[in-house]
């Protein structure tokens, strides 16, 4: 039995790898280590971690103190940010005699909020599950075979937060669970600070990071959060984009009249906010709000050589994700997350399905995304939304009109802003960007992919006010995680290249 | 004590009313037994009655059956459609010797679809309470005052059907009870014939009809849904819309996608949804489906008579609803029912409020109803709409598309045609038209209003089609009842008027 098995080892032609790398020691330890590390993890998704939800963010917080303490961080703590119940951040650190500098390791454990009727026959967004493979391939719910068996790293955990971004937490936290077991010391100090209202739009971070200044006092900031490249090849971005969120609610008559007796008379607010949004954007996806694309920062040409190594993969994705043709009149992804953007996150005007009544809806309501690149301004961007829903004939307020103002303008459009943030971007060209570049590239036999700046959003700029440092992010989860929308997921193998990935940031010297 | 009431009464000028009208019989009557019917009508309004919801349509029905027998109504009984686990209809009759004449009255017991979570605090759909007025105006839920007090008719009944239609099913067998506890007998043949799925489209009713043909022969349908005049006066109508109801769904990327990283690049179906939406009607709200309004049969001379008897309400309507503008350019609300019209009943796409994700849906979908009048075909109808979409670069199609589908076409409609029908109209000057205008009247020193066609649809088509004979629709409840939306209501002076208006229609010689 046993010479079966190594004459098939020879015939497949696999050589022994190297065992004395760090990246060697690293996956050796991850893989005898593979159900505890899941099983732990499956723990930690079990917690509920919505911003709002206060009594599970609380214990979410417990859990990641725990995880910290027992792997022998220092100073292990919650940071608070003076503001009553706000979720705190979680704190933990590694002294390491004699450094010469301090690498800080970002992540949040808030999760976007989640609606469990939208997610799949058996999947519930707290309690997580293995699937043998992707749901949208036909994977099904499978059980982990027995301890101490293989497990299949194409197989993915499905919960929510298991991409976004607990398992940015738990990645870092294992990563350094594998250094110091295999006897691997970090020359750096590193700090660990992971936030817990990232997906409620951060909206205590920057008068949490004032009052700990002292103590989150770092050289570099490396985030992970985020997905690898499509094509699964390693990345790391530079910047990120802004992001503020706009709910707008349109209005009809103040109650739900029926469509019969009052059809073709009374005015339908879902006719008049589908009317508002489709003036937003042209057929190719453009925004038509003037001067929308004004105020941008044109890329270096440091950063337009970055994004010459991104490879070309929109036909992919595309096909991956059934589009037979997509916005921007052919450009390319990577360029597009270059701009601004405006989109509609959601919209409802009473119901659909098997709720919808034969009603005239006394309202309705979207919710827009607006993400900033360099040169953007949040506020100055959300004004220039709001005067062109001005120039659309609405009166535009911040509160629920009253029945004089109902009475006085036809057309009323209530716009609450959500707190929100500026784009933020770290020069690729600075010694330690090219450090950290070496260290990932090291990890991977493909040419890593830097992006100047990601298409998401983090709020970076609040790290440049209060605790100025380079950032980075160094992401590890796959791109097609759901992340915030139903059956999120992560897929193995994307966490176990994660280790070693973060594992080679916390050796930098 | 008692000389200072009489004093009261005689100084507020009030004559003691005459007591041996038909119609003061039966107000006497209710005014001593108003705590034994609400306490009844509340029983009955407990129980769900959404037409799909088999096992609690079958309680409904066995309610009415009871009702039926407590009041001697004779050969009652569930007429079923021959379609398996389809909502029976509930019958019963009264048969009055030497009678040459049949007068069958028709209400439904089934519901509009609910969404509890949209109805106001302490009121749920099938929970019926008691409130001291009507919601908008404030009123509070109140309990009732003990038996043997007077209650207050400006309160109100909140529940689903409330208005819609059990106070047609309750307030004829309650206007029966009155007659016949006051020793009123009708002279003609009365049958009860209560559907159990109008609310649905009436989707059995013609195999129904058709198999109890016999059992149903009549000279008169009376109608009773639907609500009487804004002003609150008494009105008939001599024909209903038709309806038909359309779902569409168009689509995105296969799954929910993050608006960050594929934001700009991936089309959002929400977007593409609104510019279909917007399409479909000018800022008036006319309808730019082309040949919308073809088709339609013009008014007789009689008919716009008729109309001419309707009061001007209008701007009290809009102030009523908080409208400062009306569609049609202004046209009158009763000029705009007698047009076909296209009405959006519900949208959604993602998520809106608390349940927001920064995402790119992946579908959006729209609920539109069509009413039809008289000359429509509601297939024809729908093909025009149909077109329209075409029109506008849309693959329609009538099942779920597939990814070879979705490969193909950058723009797709799934449009599901649910079941629909035509309009109907009775003649305003046959005979036995003129003893049921004559009858109502005598009721209300008010003039009577004449309707050629209520704008709510109801399917008469069907009368017309298997049991053929005048139908006239005498409304009850009060307009403003929420009818199909959430916080359904019933006015109880609407109720208690109803009562004396039906049963003058069962007296008819």
């Amino acid at each position: 039995m046993k010479k079966l098995l190594l004459i098939s080892w020879l015939m497949c032609g696999f050589q022994t790898p190297p065992t004395d790398t760090p990246q060697a020691k690293v996956r050796a330890y991850r893989q005898s280590h593979e159900h505890q590390l899941l099983a732990e993890y499956s723990q930690f998704l079990a917690i509920p971690n919505v911003a709002s939800d206060m009594p599970n963010i609380g214990r979410n917080a417990a859990f990641i103190m725990d995880m910290m303490k027992q792997r022998g961080l220092a100073n292990v703590q919650l940071l608070e940010s003076g503001v009553d119940n706000t979720p705190p951040a979680v704190f933990g650190e590694v002294r390491t005699p004699g450094a010469t500098r301090t690498i800080t390791f970002y992540a949040h454990y808030d999760g976007q909020p989640v609606n469990p009727a939208q997610w799949a026959p058996g999947i519930q967004p707290f309690a997580p599950v293995f699937l043998n493979g992707s749901l949208e391939k036909g994977a099904k719910i499978t059980a982990l075979p027995a301890s101490g068996q293989p497990i299949d790293p194409e197989w993915r955990l499905y919960a929510r937060a298991a991409a976004d971004d607990k398992a940015g937490v738990f990645g870092l936290l294992a990563a350094y669970e594998a250094l110091t077991k295999t006897g691997q010391k970090p020359t750096a100090n590193l700090k660990f600070f992971f936030e817990g209202e990232e997906e409620a739009g951060s909206p205590h971070l920057g008068q949490l990071m004032a009052r700990h200044r002292e103590l989150l006092k770092t050289d570099l900031w490396i985030i992970c959060d985020g997905p690898v490249h499509q094509s699964g090849r390693k990345q790391l971005s530079f910047g990120v984009r802004g992001d503020v969120n706009l709910h707008l609610t349109v209005y009809g008559a103040r109650r739900p009249l029926h469509s019969g007796h009052y059809g073709n008379w009374a005015p339908n607010p879902a006719l008049r906010l589908a009317k508002l949004l489709a003036s937003l954007k042209d057929d190719t996806g453009r925004v038509l709000v003037e001067g929308f694309y004004d105020d941008v920062d044109p890329l270096t040409e440091l950063e337009r050589q970055a994004l010459a190594t991104v490879p070309e993969y929109d036909e992919e994705i595309k096909k991956e994700l059934w589009l037979a043709q997509t916005d921007g009149g052919g450009q390319k992804l990577v360029e597009m997350i270059n701009l601004p953007s405006l989109n509609i996150n959601g919209m409802q005007s009473a119901n659909v399905g098997d709720m919808a009544a034969n009603v005239i809806p006394a309202t309705a309501t979207a919710v827009l995304d607006l993400r900033l690149v360099r040169g953007n301004d949040q506020a100055r961007q959300v004004q220039k939304v709001v005067a062109h829903l001005e120039k659309q004939g609405y009166f535009v307020t911040a509160t629920e009109p009253t029945e004089a103002e109902r009475l006085a303008h036809p057309l009323i459009c209530k716009v609450e802003k959500k707190s929100g943030y500026n784009a933020q971007r770290t020069k690729l060209d600075l010694p330690i960007a090219k450090l950290v570049i070496a260290a990932v590239q090291a990890t991977t036999k493909d040419r890593l992919i830097l992006h100047p700046t990601s298409g998401g959003s983090l709020p970076l700029y609040l790290f440049e006010q209060h605790v100025p440092a380079p950032t980075i992010s160094v992401p590890i989860v796959n791109h097609d995680n759901n992340q915030h929308g139903e059956n999120e997921n992560l897929r193995l193998q994307n966490l176990w290249d994660g280790l070693e990935t973060l594992a080679a940031v916390m050796l930098i010297k």
